[in-house]
């Protein structure tokens, strides 16, 4: 506390990212990263924007970047919105179009910035609970609001909607902005980004880090009707005209581009996650139906505290959130299969314990 | 306009960038960028930041630039907060630090986004004239307010005050903020940085973007007493965890490392920018006395906006302000001798029009 800070600053509970650890021989389950490397194509773009030209300012709109990514939605680059990464995204999002008279409705678990947020931008939010079996319920968010945000999947559950879900809420809320964070999505979501050109009040997230491997890279971006774009550029305008340099920019057009890695490593991630999911349910834990790059799992016998803790002992890390309603459960993250069977290894060996 | 849009997006009103033409032979001289690349060590790490590891999040400390920047200014690490970009720097600046009951206090001609981020983050504040030969008078902030924020040296006038100055007003203002945004300062300017040990009101900002060489990275960052930093923390961490990615940290930490380099480059331009300012001076042109990349001129018989239009259609980019007092000042960045020399020629032939 200082007499220097704004009063804003006094009341801010930053969010804790998950650790990044070095460790020797660490299986790094705990963040949600890719196990597989960005395309090579991308590699070879950035290495390629790493010159000369890096003295100058980048295209303050990333047309290039706008344009492979209109082309690849099928939208208008008006339609587009890019930033240092999706939480930046998320951040003029929540400032530019979910400040209103009423409260933003948001699901009471769910990727625990959005209250940071709320924070950070003096937004007052009121919390919609998941149903029973940690699902979103459409029909719970018809309550007064002056804007929802949801993730679909959702996380850390990894539980999705179908479109039909997402596009009963669109239409039940045509005077409010609905949020749809899909950070998870490439993972066996449908993406609602096919309802934009039908809905004016929907915004879809989306990031280059999950399944494109670049988390190191920041680049996330927002898709939705010209005139929330537009609300999100005025912010944007007026907090950092260049969020993207040029090597941010190349990397992921060529990520974009390069749709056959794409496909090759999501399948790989995808098949994993169901076998893993498959070992752990016969090892007992309750596994929650997972359309992400992660599982979500609860033993009845082994507290999930004590289970983090065993496994960090072995070196592998896996996030546990001290939550409400999700104090027992474990967020894993698809590593590659020799990651998952030393994770399946270590855990036989502590539940024999 | 929007209905969707929050409340505070109607009344902002965005920053304007110097435009980015791709135009052929274009002489850029409109947005202070470093006409010599970065740092051939710089180039070498960011290609080698260029990875598989890429698919990791980056250390959301930026510990290693962090120690990097602590070890050349002789502070600690918790003294030094690092973002994408100074402007980023600066919002959280703004956010963080400059919101109070009373006023913050700016002089009427500087970093034309000062205004901006007071819109965004609805921080009420009050202009102070520079004086008639468009320096700061520190005497003059002598006045109620909650902080203060100056350019030093300033722009875009590229004035200069020397360091006692800086001090005198420190100590005036032992309760306020006092922020001095040092962009331009490695070309002539004495830094505020060596203050900071004495001064707990004094926040320090600089940049990569142009003595570095690195406008196209991203990378800015403040210096101050760990209070300060611990807000500006406490923003940034509400905001995005990671604004750095991996590829930036080590651009920017190779780049200060290269000294040699860094000399030879600022050397370069203090030189050029001496001759130019000789030169124009003998054309005619008042050229306020300049410690930065940039000459800001006047010419007693030709309108600005005229010179700025005879220019452009030799290609040839120079900035101009619409702003009062300095309607009829266009700010010149310091190219190559060879640009200067092209940009001295075009000159000769519109005043001879």
């Amino acid at each position: 506390m200082s007499r220097f800070w704004s009063p804003i600053v006094h009341s801010l509970t930053p969010y804790t990212p998950g650790e990044q650890v070095a460790m020797p021989k660490l299986v790094k389950l705990n963040t949600n990263e890719n196990p597989y490397g960005p395309s090579p194509q991308a590699i070879a773009a950035m290495r390629e924007a790493v010159a000369d030209q890096l003295r100058l300012y980048p295209d303050p709109n990333a047309s290039a970047l706008k344009e492979a990514l209109a082309g690849h939605f099928g939208l208008a680059r008006d339609q587009v919105f890019v930033g240092n990464s999706s939480d930046e995204v998320l951040a003029h999002t929540f400032q530019a179009l979910l400040k209103h008279e009423q409260p933003l409705l948001c699901p009471d678990i769910s990727y625990s910035f959005y209250p940071t947020y709320c924070s950070l931008y003096d937004i007052d939010y009121r919390v919609v609970p998941l149903n029973a079996d940690f699902e979103i319920d459409v029909a719970d968010y018809a309550q007064p609001g002056g804007a929802i945000i949801i993730a679909n999947p959702n996380a850390p559950t990894g539980r999705a909607l179908a479109l039909d879900q997402i596009e009963a809420l669109l239409a039940a809320h045509p005077d409010q902005v609905v949020v749809v964070d899909e950070a998870y999505v490439d993972f066996g979501g449908a993406s609602a980004a096919a309802l934009i050109p039908r809905f004016d009040n929907l915004l879809v997230i989306q990031t280059f880090s999950k399944s494109r491997s670049l988390a190191g890279l920041r680049v996330g971006y927002a898709l939705g009707h010209a005139e929330l774009i537009a609300g999100l550029e005025r912010v944007k305008n007026s907090f950092n005209c260049y969020p993207l340099g040029q090597v941010a920019i190349a990397g992921a057009v060529a990520a974009l581009q390069d749709s056959a890695y794409f496909e090759q490593t999501r399948g790989a991630i995808i098949a994993t996650r169901e076998a893993l999911s498959e070992r752990m349910a016969a090892m007992g834990f309750e596994v929650l139906p997972s359309k992400t790059n992660f599982i979500f799992v609860r033993h009845p016998a082994h507290a999930a505290v004590a289970l983090a803790a065993a496994l960090r002992q072995r070196a592998i890390l896996v996030r546990h959130f001290k939550q409400a309603r999700i104090e027992q459960f474990l967020r894993i993250s698809i590593g590659t299969d020799a990651e998952c069977a030393q994770l399946v290894a270590a855990l036989d060996e502590i539940l024999a314990g």
